[in-house]
């Protein structure tokens, strides 16, 4: 399936307007960045990237894109010609799937001409916005639920293609499994899920029911208790599934005190293994308010799916710097008004000391590095035009999720609390 | 491409063990609807239906699909079997898509055998919430923009795939055109745009791009002038194009006042006909704010594919009836806690007084309907497993669109307000 329609309009007609001027195969760096965190956020988390590769793989214009832009008068016949024969030459480096990332950490560098790395403008955002807000997200879940079991299950509350990739990036942010099937098909996620309110209203009783669902699924089960009366289908649950019952699932009502009765009761009937897992539209500070209450384990839908208050995290695709007629690089940046942009190539580096970051250095253009030496963040992804195969499928989804763990470790302690902040360590810009 | 696996895995452990109690064909009705509007809202606009219908339609398990289940172990034989031969069967009705909803509105009644209705939850609520919650902030962009054009040129900020939804559903809400390519081609969507700064700093001057654009695109183009000072860029502009150029488009700035300026050094030039975009991070405050100003048309990116502080609606699916083994339809609904429900076919008819909407009035199970009449809001959208042909493709989201805008013009006029409110009209439930 081409994803090269996926694009807005503009991104081609420029395109057109470059031949015309001859220069669109002129050498061109573009940068992405956010000019700053969502309000009150102390890090953001990158995620996307490993699916982009396989979006970018699969940017062709093929017979049918062509006719139906020849047909809407979209580009002229030699734009078309040039679009017929794309694939994308030119080289990606950028920060590594579940990496950290600050206010100006150029988290992926397209290098190339400027036509074959315009038109990835919009596919490159729509993949690295949406991800790394929800990865971002969810990363506060899981510091919240203090190593306790996260799941996603808000598949329901986002687009159904959207979903998957919300699936994938809560993974990389350290939930544990999700709902989605097509999330654990596509890139290996545990996928997990018993009942719904539904099944216990289809049976005459909620007994029927749940010896049903015993009867298929086993003991170690979750059964879902509230859909009448909570200490009464708890008492039910354990009779008909024996102290051996996996899980209750609780999703509604006032839940720290309810979480904290179900247990004593659970207790109290023998059932001291059953574990409780809690779903009610739960978000990061309402998991941080359930610390106290023996939860075993955490459903997330709405909030997770939609970045927790901040749907899109604002990154940005811009030209920092080409190739002038005599080879030499020229930076470049927009200078008016408040959008104004940092030229020039960068490399950024993560300053540790005894392994904790304290600031989030770029160097500019030729500047020299930091003296105290730190972490390089970028790494190749796509060596002329063909993507680094480590970062894709369920492989790269795994190494992201352990690389996000290393480098949330590398924080300084406070950077991990909820309340509102400034962004853990500051963006020191060296130029020369 | 089949949407099957788009799915949480309980709804699959769900038929799993109704077919263990031999219940998965029992006769069942569910609903879709929302508790509550976002927060202040006084209405919701109806989206996703006429994509919903194709969604169905490719919801087939094929051997792909059932093997990774079996693989994966998600469900017993006798239930893949099942799911190999699933094709909905099944009737379904809805609000008109379009059409303007508020708290409890049934806005999808899905009656079939238990089975085959449930496992379509997951992916007529992904559709539903996303898709509705642009169309629902689009809408008041619509009213705030007082006629004035706005395009949707968001799909950066949305995960690819669901960029051509919220496209879709800006346009059914009354937007013009949009950025994103594939709308264009899959919903016969018109589009538009021209250039970004990065074309301007590919060249040496923002004389020469101008240029080259007006060369390729011509005159009636639409020139971007902010990247470095815009009154420097207008004189630029209109020396390159003529008087005849078609717009000018302002991304940064103080817009209220730039705009104005803008506009009188145009008039200055004689460029009385060149029309003025503008396109910064605007919101429907920001687009009412700007009623003064003489802006021609607005761009509207992050806030539309984000449904402007609610990018899901909360919509759900719910089990309401089902046919006992007499025959009789049973109402159901969950009893505990806050979330409880309201069982019963429900039957929603709009109460109208002069033209003017006064009540969402929902007749539940065998009630009598409302002595003053109304506008029955229930229409076929599936009969027995054949969607309805009239609410799919670029045909149905053109009549959405034209639905849109008559259901719209019959709310009382502070329906229209952009202050938060309670919802425009009571929603009113008469039972027998």
């Amino acid at each position: 399936m081409s994803t090269a329609l996926l694009t807005d309009r503009y991104e081609l007609t420029m395109i057109d307007a470059a031949i015309r001027s001859g220069l669109h195969e002129r050498e061109c760096v573009f940068e992405v960045f956010g000019r700053r965190l969502p309000d009150g956020r102390r890090y953001g988390i990158v995620a996307g990237t490993g699916r982009l590769l396989d979006l970018i793989d699969d940017f062709r214009f093929g017979t049918e894109e062509v006719d139906w832009l020849r047909e809407n008068g979209v580009v002229s016949d030699a734009t078309l010609a040039w679009l017929a024969d794309y694939r994308f030459t030119g080289t990606i480096s950028g920060y590594r799937e579940g990496e950290v990332y600050f206010p100006g950490s150029p988290i992926l560098v397209v290098q190339g001409g400027f036509a074959e790395c315009v038109v990835l403008e919009t596919l490159i955002l729509s993949a690295l916005n949406y991800d790394s807000a929800v990865a971002s997200a969810a990363a506060r879940m899981v510091s919240a639920a203090d190593g306790r079991p996260l799941a996603e299950m808000g598949s329901r509350r986002a687009n159904e293609q959207a979903a998957v990739a919300a699936t994938r990036a809560a993974y990389i942010a350290g939930f544990s499994a999700s709902s989605n099937l097509e999330a654990g098909r596509e890139w290996g996620i545990p996928t997990m899920g018993t009942a719904a309110h539904a099944f216990t209203l289809l049976h005459e009783s909620e007994e029927e029911a749940f010896r049903a669902q015993v009867a298929a699924l086993g003991t170690g089960t979750t059964l879902l208790v509230d859909t009448y009366d909570v200490t009464a289908a708890v008492d039910l649950a354990v009779r008909v599934a024996g102290t051996g019952l996996g899980a209750v699932r609780i999703d509604s009502g006032d839940l720290p005190s309810q979480v904290a009765a179900v247990r004593a009761q659970l207790d109290g009937l023998g059932a001291t293994a059953t574990k409780i897992k809690v779903t009610n539209d739960l978000d990061e500070y309402t998991i941080a308010a359930l610390r106290a209450a023996p939860v075993d384990s955490y459903g997330v839908g709405t909030s997770v799916v939609t970045g927790s208050g901040f749907p899109a995290v604002g990154l940005v695709y811009k030209l920092v710097a080409h190739r002038a007629d005599d080879r030499g690089w020229v930076a470049v940046a927009k200078t008016s008004t408040a959008k104004a942009g940092i030229g020039g190539r960068k490399h950024p580096v993560r300053v540790l000391v005894d392994g904790v970051a304290v600031s989030e250095t770029i160097v500019v253009g030729d500047a020299a590095p930091p003296a105290d030496g730190g972490r390089a963040l970028l790494v190749p992804l796509v060596i002329e035009g063909t993507p680094v195969a480590e970062h894709r499928g369920a492989t790269g989804t795994r190494l992201a999720r352990q690389h996000r763990a290393r480098a949330v470790a590398e924080l300084p302690r406070d950077a991990l609390r909820l309340s509102k902040g400034e962004a853990a360590i500051p963006t020191v810009y060296l130029t020369s």
